[in-house]
């Protein structure tokens, strides 16, 4: 059984962690032992720092000591200063942590193509480290501290009951946009008390990743500074060492349900979102399908504009899905728009329904909601399904990714 | 050598056309017997005209003697009754002109999943055929009954001499986002007065079209009623019928000077737009690297906004460029931004030029031109080139496509 708890990540036995945000500069470190793998931007213009860290985690066995997090600059598409300063990041926490600098990860979110300011950030890793604690505040700070045009601090954290004991998955994200004002990206740092070999770790990451961090879409642009670190200290005694038990599919599914909320939070704060869209595709030959025709559907600024503005304008769901490279057939989909309470049926079996201005004032109604569901049905002899996640493009998404520096 | 000529379709002999606009709802008509080709959207969901227009240029012969486009409905998600709709427009329109209805092809561009008002078209065929002429006004009736969203109509003609005679290329196209308010989508149709072979037709059609309408991006929605059909009236008396020969080549040469006309007039006049954008990529390792590239950056929100709002934040091109799919090393690329007169040098090869505050400001002067030019060498050993053209994305955007119905 699994519930949410307070906390974030540091409601997860073996974390302690503190930020601050002075102006634009913030900075953040979670320490916390145990075995530990990433994910990261398939940008080609990939951020020194996510170099450093992919680099270390490949070569270090798997492990991880502590993560340092700057916000405000991305230390990206800087070159060999910028592996350097990197580098030097990771250097100074490891030394005054007095651990060997391979088992620290770096991350950084903000503008990009600027030097970093490494003099601001050694001076913040002293105000920073003296208060590193497992509080309830200490989350709080460290939420903040990755913020960039974020609207709000995103954490989530949950408790797993089974036959084996009792673990916990909790984390803190960033993102809201590509962001800040080039590109911050989305950076977020999972941890698990269960004890995990590095390599299922790495899996189960990979797995959760692609069903939940990867069916967001705020604007389509991919950030060079995306990373994801899941860490597990292993304090609660709860052991996974293979994929064949059920403790791993538990295992799994906490990690995916805090993922998810994590998402969510990301896609609902999208620069200048005032809606949450959750478009859920079944009925397609593959998963894989099913998520790309929901991931269409959530990116199409035509769906997002429509959403935003309450206009009726259902047939942009299903062109979204058309060119979306899934495999259907247009005579075989239904769709149906939810508000959580109320569903609109437009279409059934490739047939409109009864498309008359009831319907459409229906809809209209429905799309008023601050979270609005698609659901659209292949029709296809796959039973497979797929849900992505994004928000409406606004007034708002303009002036802020327009009018940031003028 | 090639020049511009006026008259857009009626400069090619053995052209006539008319057309009317009635409220939102527009008929146009036009008359021209000879070889043709087309390309339609890739959509899973293809309107019927397509379907009937395709399936009629696969089995007769390549060839047409007339064409019918209605604006304001797109009989897109129609089922049956769109297939009878748009079979109705060809057929009424074959017996007034006394033709097989095989060699009439539709179009439509408009409202998707509505019945079509087919009376009404009838009763502007009336209309418009009586009307039908090689004259310049008459090509300015039939570009105005095609438009939508559309705030300028679309034609371009050129004359090429050769060694072997002078021909005439001519098209008229609509375009401006996806539309009206559902997608309404990009139809052209372009005529030539040489003699070509409904093969070759098709081979220069598609290579065109690569270069050209599928090279601009307004909002990355395809839509469901893409179109574009080429026809070849032969009157000229030069005769293209083979692959091999100079000839080929010039109107080859004719065909795109033409489209990539129509092309950047659609990308100028997409929804909302203030500024045309044309990013060329160099240094790719092949052509298609080079125009995903391209394309990514004139398609990434964050480029589109930033050029909106003259916000010189170069990083989002490069980030854009890095997620496109293209292959290249970040450490060899190089960025240079321009307005037709002054450049500013931001990236050379993989390195920062003096990215001070002058740099910034030469950039936010360059970027308020009415055309920016984005030029960015991937510096691999590949020479391969490609350009694409897309719009800035604005306030007016949002609300075009947001609050059409309300």
């Amino acid at each position: 059984m699994i519930k949410e708890i307070k906390g974030g990540i540091c409601a997860v036995d073996g974390v302690k962690a503190f930020g601050i945000k002075e102006g634009k500069k913030g900075l953040a470190i979670i320490a916390a032992k145990g075995n530990a793998a990433g994910v990261y931007t398939k940008n080609k213009v990939i951020a020194a720092p996510n170099i450093v860290t992919k680099d270390k985690l490949e070569t270090n066995g798997g492990y991880l000591e502590a993560v340092i997090v700057n916000s405000g600059n991305a230390n990206a598409f800087t070159g060999e200063d910028g592996l350097k300063d990197a580098n030097e990041m990771a250097n100074t926490l490891a030394e005054k942590l007095g651990v060997d600098s391979k088992y620290i990860a770096v991350a950084s979110t903000g503008v990009i193509g600027r030097k970093l300011h490494i003099d601001i950030i050694k001076e913040q890793i002293n105000t920073v480290l003296p208060n590193l604690s497992s509080s309830e505040k200490a989350n709080e700070e460290t939420m903040k501290a990755i913020m960039t045009t974020d609207l709000v601090p995103k954490g989530f954290a949950v408790e797993a009951e089974t036959a084996l004991g009792v673990f916990r998955v909790g984390g803190i994200t960033k993102g809201s946009g590509m962001i800040e004002p080039n590109m911050g990206t989305m950076l977020a740092f999972i941890y698990t008390d269960a004890e995990v070999k590095s390599d299922i770790l790495k899996t189960a990451l990979k797995e959760a990743t692609s069903k939940t961090f990867n069916r967001i879409v705020v604007d389509g642009d991919t950030s060079t500074n995306d990373i994801c670190l899941l860490t597990a200290t292993g304090k609660s005694g709860v052991v996974i060492h293979s994929y064949e038990n059920t403790i791993y599919t538990e295992f799994q599914n906490a990690l995916e349900a805090v993922m998810k909320e994590l998402a969510k939070m990301i896609a609902k704060d999208g620069e200048g979102a005032t809606k949450l869209i959750e478009c859920t595709v079944t009925g397609a030959y593959t998963e894989e399908d099913a998520a790309i025709a929901a991931k269409s559907i959530v990116r199409s600024p035509l769906v997002k504009t429509a959403i935003y503005g309450n206009d009726p304008n259902w047939g942009r769901i299903v062109a979204a899905a058309g060119y979306s490279g899934a495999d259907f057939d247009q005579a075989c989909i239904s769709l149906v728009v939810a508000d959580g309470c109320n569903q609109v049926s437009l279409v059934d079996k490739g047939k409109l329904t009864k498309n008359d201005e009831t319907t459409l004032a229906n809809l209209k109604k429905v799309m008023s909601a601050e979270t609005i569901y698609i659901e659209m049905d292949l029709g296809t002899d796959g039973k497979k399904a797929a849900t992505a996640w994004g928000c409406d493009l606004t007034y708002d998404y303009v002036k802020i990714n327009a009018d940031y520096t003028t």
